[in-house]
């Protein structure tokens, strides 16, 4: 099962999900400015500023900041949502980034329930496991993201 | 051994690392405005854009998010570098989100060279772990990051 929002726009509960569940984002234009002003801001390096630098770097050419790309992901996912009651809510993250983001990319995001772990100290959460892959308009994964979320539960009556 | 700046400002190679040799960076002032800025754009909740809703969240209080404490301890470590030869490349990252980051927290981040792995198809680079916590003012490590960089190797002769 795939969609695109959570339910009644409010979000699932814990207990509403099961491993395997789906969800899909719309998609986001990547453009050398963004790219550029990211960078700007929070990863001042030559190969995210200037395409010759880029060029020359083991990345090929001027690409997106792999914090970038993280961050185009989250807010991916948060507007196809809200997926889960109470947002999305990270403890952790393993990101791997797979191939160079660039200027005129189309990115969108396809994730997938791993794991489903109540809390055993508190009744009322729990902390599913997500993998999200963040794809290129050719099909190609440029990021892998396994997230840890913490998910609110119905408090058991 | 503890440093600011790499070797002679061009970054060290991966023969110049050994396992344990620690940086640490300058300093960056999180206020409310950035806070909300980084999330209009990239993670639109409402704990990361509006203090009350911040309060009635688990975050206990409007807070960054995470991926934005990500890049700004990116931007620390570039601005303190570059301490590596070809800057610092990411080929993937764990990072673990541990105390929330408030307005008027003023953070910096220490880094540890944690493992030297000499590429086996390739001997012009190798992989270096890297650890770093993000931390406040009050010393508290409110990010750990454990990240998997790329850095060049001079060719053996």
């Amino acid at each position: 099962m795939s969609e695109s929002h959570g339910a009644a726009g409010n979000g699932l509960y814990f207990e509403d999900l099961t491993v395997g569940r789906r969800f899909s984002t719309g998609t986001y234009a990547v453009t050398e400015e963004k790219i550029k002003a990211f960078a700007r801001e929070f990863d001042p390096q030559p190969f995210h500023l200037d395409e010759s630098a880029g060029r020359a770097s083991l990345l090929g050419g001027l690409a997106a900041s792999g914090w970038h790309t993280a961050a185009i992901t989250m807010r991916l996912i948060v507007e196809a949502g809200p997926w889960f009651a109470g947002g999305t809510l990270g403890m952790g993250a393993e990101v791997n980034w797979r191939k160079p983001v660039r200027p005129g990319d189309v990115l969108h995001a396809e994730s997938e329930v791993t794991e489903l772990v109540p809390s055993r100290s508190r009744a009322d959460r729990g902390r599913v496991t997500m993998r999200t892959n963040t794809l290129n308009a050719r099909g190609e994964t440029v990021q892998t993201l396994i997230s840890k979320l913490l998910v609110p539960r119905h408090l058991p009556r």
